[in-house]
């Protein structure tokens, strides 16, 4: 077969993708959008969440415009390849598209959720999950598109040779990363800082309830959760889905690129991607409950789904592998690709079980609440260091036995091509960990979705059994969220090693010579940098959510200090400035740290020289993954832990101990949705970053 | 001259330094011990330290007695040098010789400083800051004597050839390393179950005093500064200080080995050391004060001290470089080392900066106290982060310098013996920055000396102003350990990158072939499993302290419930039982952590080889040394935001914001006094333990 040709198949399966994600939102949109209260109450979240994505897209936009003319000028010198500034603004553009989709169909389908939730907690799955799926599919639709176009486009239209391909495509993802992270950071920083200051200002300083009307930063806390949870999250797996296919084809040709072999291996992650969507799109059918399911069948049904993919996934990967590969290396990649596939559930499986009320460290967690909230937080932050040994030790066996499979020799030497064969191994491993991204993701997606329903229920007055169901299909959302963290940081850490190893190939294009040893002190002073970005970025966005939060409470407390009838339920609160505050603080905050992840390496680079960077990269990724889970499962912990608490444990909902909990839970916040995922993306456009930049980097480095 | 016979120096230097602090401890000796009840409390204080130290020697020499039967298993199959077993036996008991001798003259100086304290200021600071002086060069003498000694042993008595001493005495560090890792766990662990336990339930249940005789944690609380503050801390700089010594004379060896500055080379770093006495000692009588002098007074003339040693040994060093390495190598070298003696001051410099009451960040975190205790404590967890930024980058910049300063050409590929040169100029610069230690540990062990001065002045109802005198000097000692810290930081970073080249170096003598390049998998998954390390250990050891103040908060309910007229001041409390259950809890939880740093460096090169371990290193000093700033600096932030606002900021004692703020110390009290300074241990020791295990690495790895 001619493997260059079968990139179509890539444009297939991402059209096929589309369209299901297009036959999922019309399915979304037949159902009744409610009341007229309802609507009136989803129309200005769908208002404000729209309005801050188009001036998230304009910020951006300033920033891009900037980006781009420095790459055209690297181009235009010959310091990079004309095709980065492109690449740069379509993948920008297409994982904003993507977020944006998503984003609009879950403004949609929350008042939809809500309504539907009235007749069955089985309708409402139905609403909010086909609303997860569009997300989904979207992104993996776009991507594959994304990729396989480029292919087709650079090796038809532009007749570049296949390491040239390898070596664009790689550095394709920089665009995408800028904007992901962007999304990833200001989304968190917006739905934080409506969280917490919604929270701070209107439960514990006025009494009244969660999403009660009166709140001025009620609307903007429901926005956020479109605006973060949907659009941030759907741009940062864009990022991760599309990298480590970008990754495993630079690896295909550094690998087999001297053999006949040699598209048929760049094809490979096309093909892997491909049969995911259609492992995926069957999974969704196992989605099936009838109408008296309990909260449990319903869970079930969703693991269901979940595994199910996996499982078919895996099972299309054999024969795909072995035609396309053939009979000397298929095996050796398909227990690759399906180790990848295990450690992706195997890391689900633990964030879980530290995570979920279910198990005993959120248990104990629970407990330390008891005395007080300083040992809550100590605890949790035991806790979500002491999770860290998991994800570690099963990738650092991921990557052992996905590089042996692969052909790599463990204490070999490097000087042989079988070295790349292992790398090519890690890299597929990742590709087949996300392969089933879309199942995932909408998974993951419909819990803000039901969040909203939950949210427009209470604001709308609606029957409090509505509430009840919304919260439980929340809380299911928590659960299965879990294992989407899982592939989404697992396959961080493999893709990040997979593009250190593509920088240093490129470098090495550049140069001819690198001393990586340990003993050449640039690469420590880089790892040192490394590590230290990872804390400045998350110490950043971190102080950002503290301070976006600070203007939220005084202008809520001005609100009901100065509208009269407010509290009486006479008068209305101004909800558009809350979100106006909430959208300036997250475009204006979410810029230093990514400047500062752009900057970082460059500057390095350009001080300390190439080396420095590989330790950069390095330094950043270990500690990045190490921060990022540290943080997810703090945070994930202590939010389990007090509504394991609000479930009657430990006193209750008012006691002093679900006080301590509640402590806990607002540290927890800014952990886990605004600096620990924003982290994973960082330390992969780090390494990106380093890549279009090395041409100058080299010419210029001052050591 | 025949710097081989040179090293009888550094024993010179190593009894001048012996004598002066027996000189120092007389002096101290000689003051009142003062009135009856003093008596009473200060001998409670003092069998209750001297029984948790030896106690805590106890269940130490169990695990001194497996390891150095492993040790000699090794040496008798080849695997291990002969002497190893032997010099982790003394390096051991030197250890804890210091961290005893230290501890006795601080039990002394403790009742006499607040007897003193009664005349005037400054003649409790005379007491406290003489006392600080007896450990801080018996540690600095002891080492030298240890390091010197061996010297001449090994070379005359054994008559080793040079390559051969190097190797073996940058090895003797580990049986140091486990002690001191013992050492600062457990007492880190003792003194903070007490504090908290003390607080929690005395303070705030209670609403007694601090330091009142009725609560019965109070004496267990005033055990913790000697066995946590004044033994855990002496051990630790031990360690620091001579590991410092060891990795330079190795790297001397590997710069000069084939040279006629061989020896010298070797040399160099005793006579730094020895240069270094003589200027801490100089420096003490720089502290002199009218008696009328004001606490901005005394905390300059601290100051002058360490500053003023600082410069006379940056002007001993200059002909003491020339005359030891001649013409050509000494401007270099001499570079080195005032770097590294410049970088600690600026470091220290930065530490204070983040985490004085006197500049803004510290204030801005007494700010964030306003809004509750969820937001100062994201606020702490910020200003850690972000305060990670000034060490790195200057350790990135003296590493950078003192390689190019001594020979190194940073870019250079490697194959020539600049590197090693190179490398040596970091190892000296690792001595120059710690050779004044005799005077900053002494600036930072009177600290602790004065806090139990407080205590027991406020527990045999002295005059108030005697308690205000010696918090004022209390907080003169945080202030001024703040240098200290930055010294200990920085020279962890340096020591621990000489400990790594010195483990490639020992490696590659084992085996001939190593592939050191980042693209080597298994040196990503050592820096994996070093990160998951780092973190881990500091999870158990804040776990510790947490289930230990658990069992303290449970014991002074109980003996305020049972103990009828407790309250009243009719009985006394059971002190005794505190003392216990803290030094039980301490010694059982200081097990597992100490253990897991011995082990992993272990199985982690049995698993995975030789590579895996370079990487394992690597990843632990680095995440080790970000996450060990990160604490220390959020904790002292805390602690001073807290005493800041108790001072009148912010509404003061009392206040909502003060309430918020003490969460915050409390969280910050395993931070700064258990984790953050173990860690710093922790990543010295990994190094040394897997170049003694080396041997066997190289025989039966798996990979």
């Amino acid at each position: 077969m001619n493997y260059e040709v079968a990139f179509v198949i890539g444009i297939v399966g991402g059209l096929i993708a589309l369209a299901f994600a297009l036959i999922q939102s019309r399915r979304v949109m037949r159902f009744p959008d409610g009341t007229e209260i309802m609507r009136k109450i989803a129309a200005y979240i769908r208002r404000g969440a729209n309005a801050y994505l188009k001036r998230q897209f304009k910020t951006v936009a300033v920033f891009y415009v900037f980006m781009v003319a420095v790459l055209a000028a690297l181009a235009a010198f010959g310091f990079a390849s004309p095709f980065i500034p492109f690449a740069f603004i379509i993948g920008g553009v297409l994982t904003q598209l993507s977020a944006f989709i998503g984003m609009k169909i879950a403004t949609h389908a929350n008042v939809r959720t809500a309504y539907a939730a009235k007749d069955s907690l089985n309708k409402g799955l139905k609403v909010a999950f086909s609303s997860g799926t569009v997300l989904g599919f979207t992104v993996i639709g776009l991507s594959l598109l994304d990729v396989s176009l480029w292919f087709i486009v650079l090796r038809f239209v532009f007749n570049l040779p296949p390491g040239e391909i390898a070596e664009n495509m790689v550095m394709f993802g920089v665009g995408v990363a800028a904007f992901a992270l962007f999304a990833r950071v200001g989304g968190g920083i917006f739905t934080k800082a409506a969280d917490v200051g919604a929270d701070l200002v209107g439960k514990v300083e006025a009494g009244i309830p969660e999403d009660d009307p009166r709140n001025p930063a009620v609307i903007a806390d429901n926005v956020g959760d479109n605006v973060g949870d949907v659009a941030g999250m759907g741009a940062d797996l864009y990022e991760s889905y599309i990298k480590s296919m970008h990754a495993a084809i630079a690896l295909g040709f550094a690998a087999f690129g001297t053999h006949e072999l040699m598209w048929a291996s760049m094809f490979l992650p096309i093909a892997l991607a491909v049969v995911g969507v259609i492992a995926s799109l069957l999974g969704t059918f196992f989605i099936r409950t009838d109408e008296k399911a309990s909260q449990k069948q319903l869970l079930n049904t969703l693991r269901t789904g979940e595994y199910g993919s996996a499982i078919i996934a895996a099972i299309g990967f054999l024969p795909v592998t072995y035609f396309i590969m053939g009979r000397e290396y298929w095996l050796g990649l398909y227990i690759a690709i399906v180790t990848g596939l295990a450690a992706g559930c195997l890391i689900a499986y633990f964030t879980e079980y530290f995570t979920s009320s279910h198990y005993k460290p959120t248990r104990q967690l629970a407990e330390a609440a008891e005395t007080g909230s300083a040992t809550v937080v100590i605890a949790g932050i035991s806790l979500g260091m002491k999770s860290t040994i998991a994800p570690m030790l099963i990738i650092s066996a991921a990557v052992a036995v996905s590089f042996v499979a692969g052909g790599g020799v463990l204490g070999g030497n490097g000087a042989d091509m079988n070295i790349y064969r292992g790398l090519y191994g890690i890299g597929v491993a990742a590709v087949g960990m996300l392969s089933t991204l879309g199942m995932t993701l909408a998974c993951d997606a419909y819990g803000p979705v039901a969040d909203n329903a939950g949210g427009i229920a209470q604001m709308s007055g609606m029957d409090p059994e509505v509430r009840e169901r919304t919260d439980a299909l929340d809380s299911l959302g928590n659960t299965t969220a879990a294992t989407g963290k899982g592939f989404a940081i697992g396959s961080a850490a493999l893709t990040s090693l997979s593009l250190l190893v593509s920088y240093i190939n490129i470098a090495f294009g550049q140069v001819g010579e690198m001393y990586l040893s340990f003993r050449n002190p640039t690469i420590l002073i880089g790892m040192f940098i490394g590590g230290m970005l990872v804390f400045v970025f998350a110490a950043m966005t971190m102080s950002a959510v503290q301070r976006a939060a600070g203007s939220i409470v005084k202008e809520v407390r001005r609100q009901f200090r100065e509208i009269k009838g407010l509290m009486e339920g006479t008068a209305e609160p101004d909800y558009e400035v809350c979100i106006d505050l909430c959208t300036k603080n997250a475009l204006r905050e979410m810029v230093p740290p990514t400047v500062l992840g752009v900057a970082t390496p460059i500057l390095t680079g350009l001080v300390f020289g190439l080396e420095a960077v590989v330790g950069l990269i390095g330094g950043a990724t270990v500690l990045g993954f190490a921060v990022a889970v540290f943080m997810a499962n703090a945070g994930g912990a202590w939010d389990n832990a007090k509504k394991y608490i609000e479930s009657g444990a430990h006193g209750g909902k008012g006691s002093e101990c679900h006080k301590a909990a509640v402590i806990g839970d607002t540290v927890g916040d800014p952990f886990k949705d605004t600096a620990g995922p924003s982290i994973n993306i960082l330390f992969k456009l780090v390494s990106t970053v380093s890549m279009v930049f090395v041409g100058i980097i080299a010419a210029y480095a001052i050591f």
